[in-house]
């Protein structure tokens, strides 16, 4: 394993099943003990540095560092010396300074994770960055299909949405790709990225041609904001072409699954119906982040064996 | 005990007499510890979810969990993702996935946490929801009186002030009625609610006729925002009616004792020498908040004997 | 030592060298660990109540505090009853009841933290008031002196800027006089404060006359806000008679060293240059800082003797 984790591509195929696997040991470990923490990280600092509100993901990470017992702070840009003229390098000095050994950092700017990187001797994990990428998100979504499905080689999956500004969709290519998963990606046009023909899947503008052979239809949040402008006509025309409803959702093969990063659109890129149905895997999704981010840290921080 | 504290009328007089003498124990055991701290709740996670602002109350929530071990999390709802549009059914089955064993709620709509309670398999704890209940400040009152009074059987409250927007009033009415306390509320006729015939309660307008024969004078916090409106014609009018000023405090009987929620008001609902005198158990109040939390946390997670 | 640390004046030549001890062998104890926490102050409780926004500052505490194994609580006064109109009073008491064995307060009212000190048992840590002072800012800084050159008796510090609104120069010159430093004073005649004649420094108005003669240059933040007021006539001219530049830093002697409290505004009244260069002491000063508040932590809460 790198020092970092920055980005899917810091993860070769031995590296991310690491990952995996130390996952699955955690859970199997917890999942014995009355006191479900590990002590692993005690003494250690995690710092959340977040320059973006994301209640969701900064919860997964302290939870995470939490349960190796590590001392959490967050640090949420808004109202800090940041908004004083700080550089993102002087905080970052400052973090390194006070003993900080894992900065997760959130920014709206892509690369901000990879600059941050260049200035300290910690490790940085990247919690999602503009556009860019957030890779424990595609780590726990792989976690989540392996669980669910029993293998990431040679499965099918279906990412459905605004691709274009989605650091999801782009973590998750990179990683199913490292990790021998075949993807289509499904959006309208101006929702695909003008490099997208570089990029190491299938793209298809038809939701309907694609779901039969899908054994995963990941579905993309939709900012309704884009919408009605020059991306797409608008929300009910998306929702109509590239909304997952239960009609859909019978299209399907026997054993496809439905996931969703969250917070959903329930109505827009979702049907309620699909959100809570048996083939949802959005709930184990949001538990599988703890995991796999305890793992991340657990390797970065602790040491590059299985737990 | 239920499962979730979601109003006064879930606790029987059985289920709230072993909360008070489960606080009665956990003030006793750390009062002889060096270190002020009991194991309990080690390895469990506590959500304090508060989509209203409540420093005080969280603090207290916070600290009580501490104090059992549990890990702590807080998440204020402003500049999460319900600000993206995240339901609160989807914020609590996030929290439920990423392990969390009980969540605090605080809501600025009655009935929130009823709702939020069919949603997990954790605990609810409401914190205060709109114009409802705030059943662990009835709780610390209750714990409160009994330890400076010996007794709550009989002993004669009088609630004074807003009751009709008070949600404090509202778990107070049902919880000392529970115990076997006899209560009279004492404001306006504008700041009565509707429905008031049909509380466990005497009603008085005219406070220094009250005022002689109460064991306990409990004020309420007065929205100065309220004043001025429909319901009063002015703040310094509603102080001299329903303010308790050193002259009213004169008419109680020896042992009578003065309590306030908090925030104060002073000079408004209470003048500055009734609030620091030794009637007052304002203080007391919050420390007993802490203890009476440790032992709400520790019968919803930890078990149903005595610590 | 005094229970409280409210200004610099508060530590005799014994208490202050105590306090550097402390922190020296705290970070000697901790450089040989695994685990880099100590268990002093399991069970205690240290609050952070920060009237000011300093996210710096209040993580440093708030690390500190953890190092020491004590229970933290953050207490943003943005949104919290404060703004319901609850009195500082009122706040300390609270805070008090709930069991809090040590307030650290940052407040934009000079005197605050004496004010609360005089209402709680516990202890009161200054984390800046106004224009007042910042002791363990001098702390660390006076620290950051005998770790690079050995001593303190003696040494010339020139303190440069903005003197008449920092907190940090106030206290710095009150502690280093008391450790038996030299202190120059340089700034224009517009940031002097008016009692400048009876505070125990020289003042100039030249930084390029004293430079040479330093042993240590602590340069202090600008505010911008204050430059093109009736303070001064612009950045620009500030920046050019009382910034350092690489210019000015080989006007130094050999071991001299360069100080700030950061956050910088590089290029104001620091060069980049200066600012990363081997005589810059700034990343350290950092780290010092959560050295020293463990240390005066621990002072306060655990003990007169050295760890």
């Amino acid at each position: 394993m790198k020092r970092h984790l920055l980005e899917a591509a810091d993860l070769d195929r031995g590296d991310a099943t690491l990952v995996l696997d130390t996952a699955a040991q955690i859970d199997q470990a917890l999942a014995g003990r009355e006191v479900k923490k590990l002590p692993t990280l005690r003494g250690r600092t995690v710092v959340n540095l977040f320059y973006e509100d994301s209640t969701r993901t900064r919860i997964s990470f302290e939870l995470a560092a939490k349960r190796l017992s590590a001392d959490v702070i967050n640090f949420s840009a808004k109202g800090s010396s940041v908004s004083k003229g700080e550089s993102l390098k002087d905080t970052a000095l400052t973090l390194e300074a006070m003993g900080s050994d894992a900065i997760v950092v959130r920014h709206s700017a892509s690369g901000a994770p990879h600059r941050l990187a260049n200035w300290v001797r910690g490790s940085v994990v990247n919690a999602g960055d503009g556009t860019h990428e957030h890779p424990t998100q595609a780590l726990l979504d792989a976690y989540t299909i392996r669980q669910r499905l029993g293998r990431l080689e040679g499965v099918r999956v279906a990412i459905v949405g605004d691709v274009l500004h989605s650091r999801v969709a782009r973590s998750n290519v990179r990683l199913l790709h490292t990790l021998g998963a075949e993807v289509t990606v499904v959006a309208p046009p101006t929702l695909l990225p003008v490099g997208i023909g570089t990029w190491p899947v299938e793209v298809s503008y038809d939701l309907d041609a694609v779901l039969p052979k899908a054994d995963v239809v990941m579905m993309l949040r939709v900012q309704a904001e884009r919408m009605n402008a020059s991306f797409f006509p608008s929300a009910r025309e998306y929702s109509r072409r590239y909304g997952l409803d239960a009609r859909r959702m019978g299209a399907l093969g026997d054993d496809a699954i439905v996931m969703h990063p969250g917070p959903m659109n329930r109505g827009m890129e979702i049907a309620a119906e699909v959100a809570d149905s048996v083939r949802s895997t959005i709930v184990e999704q949001v538990g599988n982040g703890v995991s796999v981010r305890m793992a991340v840290l657990y390797l970065l921080l602790g040491g590059n064996e299985p737990a």
